[in-house]
């Protein structure tokens, strides 16, 4: 198949393989490797943003109906009055020997929004924010071992799940992630367990006094069981572990702060990060006193989690979610995108099935083979103008004009699916299909 | 002793003690703890930078004779070179769906310094970019065990050298690194050996074919001993392990790129940080193929290490460097500074010891209390317009002219102490002395 809008082989696609050559994995994160989207063809690099459009290094411009920096702008990209945040921090000095007040402020902004927080440290990426969570919870309670459900990132406390038994992580978002270079000694500190099965948590939690710390995501894909959560919160009360919530893609997608808010359960700490800053670099834990205050009993320190792009964008981010009424939005607009993917399904003749959390939601289609489906869609789509899967992230820049066209486009595609059967197929993709999970690249 | 300049309460102190309310320690980072400068009255906080001052929330200026963002700017603050390229990210987007094309330039221009490396990592901070290393490198040489000298972070796989014996990071630049919240199980997977001790770490490699990672800086103090670094290199090469040169503290402030290029020994991987994005959060891992390629067999993956402004900052960085002859420079000035701190020091009749890398220089004054010391030329400095210590992180920005009035303003506190015994020393500061190290802050 080829695409008419973009040619197979383009800047993009040169750039890529000169990547792939000096950066092991192409990109620092698996999630935008060109693989993970089109075995061939895809613009990988960006020039410029602006809505929910991306410039790719020839000019040529997509709308982002797929996933909108891998999660980090709820506002769409490029939104004003963020960047007019950063653009003034750049001009105040971004660094220096003394700290940025704006650390202070967010805090006092992240507490306000989790009454039942009262502290606050921050990192610059997800993963580091999470080990963190991870190192104040051990010092905590003085245990070292970990339950956990769910991804949360890439540091040894959370692949050393995958020392004992290489696929424990399996049905933990990413299958294949591989714990080489963890050490070995860490075998059997995280023990994962299964979302919705209070059972098997409380099997695990009986049997092993050295679990300190219960890790998870509010909701990933189905929404919690009744009580599930409930019953979780109780069962770290019962065995003196710390509740982690990780709000980093969770986080402000349907509530002003974390999702856990909707539930009306509440950890000890919780986990941020992808949208808090609109697509700037800032993450934070929050907890209480008597947990955070164990980060001062252990040396957790780096000179750029000082720096102040992260809060200053943090803040206005906040801001403009607030006033927006962001985070609402999102959920309503996920909801309708949920429907008219069923709807567009049906009217090509398509069984078309949704899921997630309507603003990180996802479709599946009946009856032909889904990463096929995935990468002839994103194929097709890239075509006519975006970048395109089968998920979205919803930002508020997917307005109802830019969803209009984008469900025209799609029923296209759906329409050509309908006529196919997965021989059909996988002949209209020679060069075969996306990457999914994690795989060596060559 | 009042400071006249400073108030002892101001806004910055007022702001610092809500700070530790909702922050624990009150700053991310140890180095940016007020008490780390004087017990009371240190600004803290500031409002804007510029060439190398620094403005308080209460619109002082303050010359930064001192720690310079702890090492983040060699071109001085606000540099408009640099501010204009992430001006520029700002307005063409830091983040989308796509990747950034200025990592692979960068990757370009970092292999392009080090004729020995191959492939490059980024982060976004100094000990996550030392995470990402040993995980390489540890998968690389398929062994766990890391020997390590000097300073690398807050990450689990270095704190567990304290886990054996409680000061084993004693001598490794902080004293009293708490290993709290760190795995027991990692006991003893990570050796401290001792700076220009080769028989030390011939003994350790030789007594243990578990260990597969050595990691140091090339210079901290004092420089390297002849035959040092070379037999390092020797010992890691018999023994399969994998030798990392920490250059974040280092990098830059002698040669274009990492201080080993002076030595002429080349490691398999180096890490970076610090100067390299002159005040941007940006972090580097360069390597060998060979070693590089082992990052491909395990997870190492966020979303905000693809963020734009790191690499944009750090091409414009190096630009600006290169064109300034910026690393010769400070390692020139630092050694003018030397000199000048034992001249002024004679003429006031007081011994005077310099040390550190020129561009990382340091003193000592016989006879008195160090740190009583450091904490009244702080307080003394301060007082009269400056944020210096015993110790100057050279910049570009501290040109002749500034150098002169610092000298001016150092004779007389240096003269002050000229007068004094370490019992007037200490009467002089009511408010007791500054900390070092790590400590809990209350």
């Amino acid at each position: 198949m080829t695409t008419a809008g973009i040619p197979e082989t383009n800047s993009g696609t040169d750039l890529w393989a000169r990547a792939k050559k000096l950066i092991p994995g192409g990109s620092m994160l698996l999630s935008k490797r060109a693989e993970m989207y089109l075995p061939q063809g895809w613009p990988a690099y960006f020039s410029r943003t602006e809505g929910c459009s991306v410039w790719d290094l020839d000019g040529r411009e997509f709308k982002d109906l797929g996933l909108m920096g891998i999660g980090t702008n709820i506002l769409g990209y490029s939104r004003p009055e963020v960047d007019a945040a950063v653009h003034e921090t750049v001009n105040k000095g971004n660094l220096s020997t003394l700290n940025a007040p704006e650390e202070v402020y967010l805090a006092e902004k992240l507490i306000e929004l989790h009454p039942w927080a009262d502290m606050v440290r921050y990192a610059r990426s997800g993963g580091e924010a999470c080990a963190i969570a991870v190192r104040i919870a051990r010092a905590a309670s003085g245990k070292d071992k970990v339950a956990f459900c769910g991804y949360h990132g890439w540091h040894d406390w959370y692949l050393a799940a995958n020392l004992s038994d290489d696929d424990s992580l399996t049905g933990h978002l990413l299958p294949g992630l591989e714990p080489n270079g963890v050490p070995k000694a860490l075998t059997g500190t995280s023990i994962p367990f299964q979302f919705n099965d209070l059972d098997q948590i409380t099997a695990i939690m009986d049997a092993d006094d050295q679990i300190g710390v219960i890790y998870m995501e509010v909701q990933r894909s189905d929404p919690p069981a009744p009580g599930f959560l409930e019953g979780v919160r109780a069962l770290a009360t019962k065995h003196n572990a710390v509740l982690i919530f990780d709000e980093c893609t969770s986080g402000f997608r349907r509530e002003l702060g974390g999702l856990h808010l909707h539930s009306n359960v509440e950890p000890d700490l919780a986990t941020f990060g992808k949208t808090l800053g609109n697509g700037y670099a800032i993450t934070a834990v929050i907890g209480r006193a008597s947990v955070m205050e164990a980060a001062q009993t252990s040396f957790i320190s780096s000179t750029f989690w000082t720096e102040r792009i992260g809060p200053t964008a943090a803040l206005a981010t906040l801001d403009v979610m607030e006033k927006e009424n962001a985070t609402q939005r999102v959920h309503d607009i996920g909801t309708k995108v949920q429907a008219a993917w069923e709807q567009v399904g049906t009217d090509a003749g398509l069984t078309v099935t949704t899921g997630g959390l309507p603003a990180l939601a996802n479709f599946t289609i009946a009856g032909l083979d889904p990463l096929a489906v995935k990468t002839y869609i994103t194929a097709r789509m890239l075509d006519q103008g975006y970048l395109s899967g089968n998920s979205l992230y919803v930002s508020i820049a997917h307005t109802d004009e830019i969803l209009a066209e984008y469900y025209q486009a799609l029923s296209i595609v759906f329409a050509e699916l309908a006529a196919m059967d997965d021989a059909q197929l996988a002949a209209a993709l020679p060069h075969g299909l996306a990457q999914s999970g994690f795989r060596r690249l060559t």
